[in-house]
């Protein structure tokens, strides 16, 4: 292959950041991504019957945790961690101790751009994750720091700074990410729109954060990345990243973090069954008429400085104001305190930063 | 011409929306916009000179107004239309009986899409303002209620009929709108990035809207888009399109409207002078830090229940609190009130709809 035939050039981020993928198959799907991703190191969360055995295509660097490693680890405090569900996949997040995740879903491909090449979704997240965001005012001409961009007349001078950015929401080509109703309606429908923008997500907007193709900075907004209780088990499913999103949008803007989507696009290969999914989603659409009202009504006291904080906080409202909405919520107010838990304990306060922890997890 | 060779179709809403054009000279520039704007009726806006003859090309329907016609129509109450800067296009706004209003400069050009085919901007900006907008949630695929794209997962379905469209603020390919500082900066920038969306901004987010190329539904939010004191005898230039943008987007949000960003792009065809756009532009670089957060906590009272109460209630805002950053806001403030009583003047209420008055102004 063209990427071996030479040495490749280091890639940005190679020793900080990890990509974290949950899977249930064999990883062909990474033969596609190799000459962007072999450099990095991979977290495969393996779902479902651990007895199986997940084939990783050669020369990936990798790690992989199956059900047994999970509660081996964290042992009672695995209940947080979801089974049976893409859910599971927030576990690689709290055992990397790398600054930077990439999560990914093992049915996403390379896509083309307009011009037919193929897009390094991975360069495009870490430069939106390296460049800061925009929160507290909206440019039109988008992402005022690419090139060939900025900011416009009338855009204040002392916002011009940005605030770091700690989430990339990244797009798909092909397959959207439509819920069962819409898919049921539109079997048919492609997204063949590439959209040349990078944008940030105001500050007091709450948005659908999709985990299909997601970059984050772990150092920043890491704890809150809890994709909740879902699956085997479970009254839900298909709500993971949209609570992960919901919780971490809410953070971020209470702590002055950036949350950018738009480029890069993967594309989404294949779409999944509606019927299915709407089994898995029904309960959801009727609750998330009463969480988004929610998220958008909450904030957090001034005491909450550090992610962990506004999550335990957060837990707390939810239990006083989601309990009653089904007891489902009380239950996931306990999980999202255990997560904290759990994720404390992996990662003791003073444990370093991703630089001095960078290859402990190969 | 080829669009006279044969009977072109009737455009959309041809009788319920004007052109308003402020110029200081001959509208050549109409020549490459005839396929997209002949059928429509212009109010075209003079300023400078009054005794200057300003030359339409041949078949255009319009009407022309100059200093003097302002100053007999209005009588005192002219006062509040600027005088030799293009603030004083908001008396198109005024004296227009339609519905719906475009605004375009005279020296934007028809541009381009990816695909080489010649973008008629109008049509656009007509569906962005025929089609709902959704300020209250954000939709990662844009545009919900553009062909190929819907509301993705997550987005709640009691949201999923929006809001209706006040505001299509549309984009600039070629010289982008920068400020003096930036254009100082960057002489050679130009933006050739064809960005392929139109989204609704945010409710609680302002923007910075330009006036170069926009549309709005004069019914919804006319009374809102006054462009301020600018130019001869004023401290400021170049801040009426976001003055009318900030006071619009804060009625907008109060009144449940929608602000649409993005395309259609128009061909900005050259950049003015920085230097002389520094002079006009200094004072508000050093403004706008307090404008943006006066009109980010600015609140209206439940009593507002149309554009011209949110208005005057925002007046009085400006005047207790904008008042002691420079007295000009205190003759901006009372300039506000007085455009509010000259719009009323016009638009007596009752009047009819635009479909009732079309033709009126013929």
């Amino acid at each position: 292959m063209a990427a071996e035939s030479r040495p490749a050039p280091t890639p940005l981020l190679k020793d900080e950041l990890d990509i974290v993928i949950p899977t249930i198959r064999n990883l062909d799907f990474l033969e596609m991504w190799r000459p962007f991703f072999q450099q990095y190191h991979l977290i495969i969360v393996q779902d479902g019957d651990p007895s199986k055995t997940i084939k990783v295509p050669e020369g990936f660097d990798y790690e992989l945790y199956n059900r047994n490693d999970i509660n081996r680890i964290l042992g009672p405090k695995a209940s947080c961690i979801s089974f049976k569900d893409s859910a599971c996949r927030c576990f690689g997040y709290m055992v990397s101790k790398k600054k930077y995740i990439y999560t990914i879903d093992d049915d996403c491909f390379v896509a083309k751009d307009p011009s037919g090449k193929d897009i390094n979704a991975l360069d495009q997240h870490i430069k939106n994750l390296l460049s800061p965001s925009t929160p507290f005012f909206f440019n039109t001409l988008y992402d005022p720091y690419r090139e060939g961009a900025d900011f416009v007349r009338g855009y204040p001078f002392s916002l011009r700074d940005g605030a770091p950015t700690a989430v990339s929401h990244g797009l798909w080509l092909n397959i959207p990410d439509y819920d069962a109703p819409t898919q049921l309606v539109k079997p048919l429908e492609r997204n063949t729109r590439y959209v040349d923008a990078v944008m940030t997500i105001p500050k007091g907007t709450l948005f659908p954060m999709c985990g299909m193709n997601l970059a984050f900075n772990r150092e920043l907004i890491g704890p809150a990345m809890y994709f909740g209780l879902m699956g085997d088990g479970q009254p839900i499913g298909r709500y993971d990243d949209m609570w992960a999103g919901w919780c971490t949008k809410v953070i971020c803007d209470h702590l002055g973090l950036g949350v950018k989507t738009g480029l890069p696009y993967i594309w989404h290969s294949k779409a999944s069954n509606p019927f299915v999914n709407l089994k898995k989603e029904y309960k959801g659409i009727f609750w998330q008429e009463e969480l988004i009202p929610f998220f958008q009504q909450a904030t957090l006291s001034k005491d909450c400085t550090t992610v962990q904080k506004c999550y335990i906080e957060l837990a707390k409202q939810v239990k006083a104001k989601l309990g009653k909405v089904d007891d489902y919520f009380n239950k996931l107010a306990d999980a999202m305190v255990t997560w904290i838990e759990a994720w404390d304990e992996l990662n003791p306060a003073g444990a370093g930063s991703a630089a001095l922890s960078a290859g402990s997890s190969k």
